[in-house]
């Protein structure tokens, strides 16, 4: 579970329900045409944009935001530096035994093509493909978010110019204006909310987790080729914890 | 068909035609002078920003958003790698015999190119020249788009400037400011609408068309190389699968 | 003479005339103090951002988007081949008497070095930095072009902020109100119609040019090269076919 | 400590406080809820946006705005040319013993390899791989500030939407409207003053440090790759000095 | 003098004053408090962003915008050719009594190494980092420029919420409505000037320059090199009128 996203997303609605809670009464803020407008016509026009399949998946992704176990790279780094002193020490075949207990599939598929004794140039061509099909994949899942972040206000701005349009086209009793403007100002109430709360921070972790998966998946990729052309132990520990933090790169290099 | 985005542009409709049902008089919203300015307007401007020739073969690229047959790049990659089984097996002038069954025009072209003996390199500079020609034929479809949802609200809000000020310019009548100051705010809700409801999504599915398009070509064009060079028909399987999600990456290696 | 220009501009000019029509007297739209700050503010605050040779050249930038003759990129590549063929059967010296009737003076100073045996590394260099300096010097139009679309709207915002300044500080007659907005909000309007009919798409319509001209210049630089290296004239159809659109590609394959 | 940060933070606080002052009572624009949605909901919506982790040591990251010990980065080439000379006289050996008096680690950590013999290309690869990773690093830092700036404002104006709402829809005594909605336009003055009196500036001051620090790294990067080659001092000098504005570029050279 | 700068800045501010001057009373555009909060406020915001010895060092940065003395792109080139037929005829070494009639201190440099014989390789890489330390010293000047058009807005804006708030809240007599409402938009005018009249023009004035001075810097680069290498000077001339317009082009090739 990512408590970053179930904490912040917790605060921010709590910020707002407070800040409703203090101004009136909160049953002034529902309107269901204009959840009509602005949550309806932003699904649809989120749909228009994307390859259905994709929309469909969509809470795939978001719950992405939410449970995402978290890898510990200097873990990973470890567990690479101890392939390499095995390979230098038994041989690269000696990792064979080991696939079982690695824990991320992308170092046992390169382990083992190192293993079969593939081209060093081909692993690593397939290593680095897969992983920009992956950096592909999540952007993907990113823009969905960001298309939702852009649709929501502007059908918020459609509902309000609706609502603005009817009042003021019929304006026969002075009293009545301050309720039909408020009605008018909900939609872009909504769609600032959809945008801001939800679908714009959403969207910002999903990137965040894909830089860090990048970085780990760059990180494998370096350790398998180093292991792969039999590095020494401490050269692969150095050299991997060059991609860390300072204080996460001193953990690596303690563990020696 | 794209039921993506006729499903999606239908939601999005009906979301704002029940918005408007619940809001007053759909009449209300229609206005000829503000048609003329916004849909006319933005016409005009986009057909100054681009070669006319590009323009007027617009609703071929509109369409493309609606009609696109999806092409199932598993089946592609499949293949292709049974076209590399049978150069293995058989030499690669061997192919030349399968080339009418082949499905895609950009395959047949590699392979034929491949089956007449041309030069590695040269096949790889031609296939990625095409490659690149239509990436840039499909972001000049996308521009046209953007174009139309940048004008449209410009031309809304040149609209509506014009209503406000004759309004404002002749304000004898109080009891008339509402509803001349409504028929200025149609033109907003005109360009809002084409750039929200239409133009913006329609660009946004041809770029994520665009982007399919370019995955399954670089795709083939990295069947054709392997199948030209003799790779392991098990190899080409595993590196052409590097470029799929892992469930289409299942489906593929799964088939071998 | 570039139709697409003409039309599209008339037709943005036509329907914001019938809109202006319908609103009511086109007098109330002409205020001298406000084509005073929107038009040599914005031409003021451009003269700044540029050297001002260019910006005395802009008339000459500008008149391309008018008066372009369109360059027939088939007919081009159909040249190309042609000198390709000649250049195998008879030498690539035979090519120097065909100079006179080559169209593109891009194409003549690529033949001419090819003819006097210059290093093809040496020809592509000087080519390409030709096309780069080229590119650089359409960007720069595109540029003043950009930089009125962006202070021509804020000119028009500094004149309505200083009009409601002065209408607010003394707004003894509430009757007057009305007009004086109005007026305020002129400069709006001419800065909104600077950048959305004129400044904006003309920029657009030089990039669309300079895309062309590129594309057209590419493909020349690869046929040069190509007939400088002896390369069969149905490769370098094939090879320069590859940069159309299929349409087009089919054209100039039909040719042969 | 970073007198322009502290200076810069305090002049722009007084000015808008003594703006405060000319206008009325300070009071009137401190309002609990207003606090709660503005502040809280951007903390919230920017918790979601990063790894937990990261959001935590964020005052770590924005202290580097304030408290960051100028590097002098003419000492850093001329302490890189003094190695240099006595590399060239002593041998390389013989920077072992200045190792400890070396004020930068990653200098140490260059020269350290140098002198363990490591091959010139890895020593290279590893304090380049070092130096990206503190780039993606700072960036990171640099995206937190700009999520704040973004999402106040955003919280800003969902708290004037609510006010805007609640207010009209109660609209009973005209004479409170005023106040009403004044108390609205509070959250939108927060929003814009956390964005560009803190969130928005103390990011830019992070991003100039991060391209300073990037500077340094690169001329020691540089430097250290000089000194292993065994090149000439004078050579180091006049190659590290190029990386510099012509003032600190000729307080390198005179030093000689 | 750069008299584009002078004359357009003369023309963008008559053209707003003569706009003042039609409107009403000049005086009341005055107001010293809102000039405190715009650009007091602007200056600190911008303080913070970037080092205090960049800010302080700012009008050397801004009067380049003002005075900065053209150099002839054609006469470069044609003294470089001069310098190329020189070293031909009597040998490299022969440039160095040229040196001190040499204007730019970029060839003297370069020529210099060029003649005590550094390794063209290093030549190059020395005259291409000094290059891009240029142009990132440029970059950093620009981007102050740029802070200020944003931040002065963005004061503007917080100086009219201030205003509004206060007027809104002390709502006693509606005929100061007027009057406060006039003071409060004061501070977004005085934001939009600074911005546009300003900061933005001489920001972009800066960047023409640095285009300027970069294409200068490449054309003396490619000239140094091929002077270095012995080419012909014909060859030199070719090669680096390719870089220029086709006007300038033909000068530098007709002067041969």
């Amino acid at each position: 579970m990512d408590i970053g996203t179930v904490i912040g997303l917790c605060v921010a609605v709590i910020a707002v329900v407070i800040g409703i809670a203090f101004g009136g009464n909160p049953l002034a803020l529902v309107d269901p045409a204009s959840i009509m407008i602005v949550l309806v016509g932003t699904v649809g026009a989120t749909t228009v944009c994307f390859p259905l399949a994709k929309v469909l998946k969509l809470h795939t992704v978001a719950l992405k935001a939410f449970f995402f176990k978290q890898t510990d790279v200097v873990e990973i780094i470890l567990d690479l530096v101890k392939y390499a002193e095995l390979a230098r020490r038994e041989g690269i075949l000696s990792l064979e035994n080991l696939v079982d207990e690695m824990k991320d599939p992308f170092i046992v598929r390169g382990i083992k093509m190192a293993v079969d004794g593939t081209d060093p140039e081909l692993i690593k061509q397939v290593m680095e493909t897969e992983l920009e099909s992956l950096m592909d994949r999540h952007a993907q899942g990113k823009q969905i978010f960001d298309s939702i972040s852009k649709y929501a206000p502007a059908f918020g701005m459609i509902g309000t110019l609706l609502g603005l349009i009817f009042m003021l086209g019929s304006m026969s009793d002075p009293s009545s204006i301050g309720p039909s403007m408020a009605v008018a100002l909900i939609t872009t109430l909504y769609g600032a909310m959809i945008a801001n709360l939800f679908a714009g921070p959403i969207g910002e972790k999903l990137l965040a987790r894909d830089v860090e998966e990048v970085q780990i998946k760059t990180i494998i990729i370096a350790g398998v080729m180093a292991i792969q052309s039999g590095d020494n132990p401490r050269v692969v520990q150095s050299k991997l914890a060059t991609y860390l933090a300072p204080a996460e790169r001193d953990r690596v290099l303690e563990a020696a």
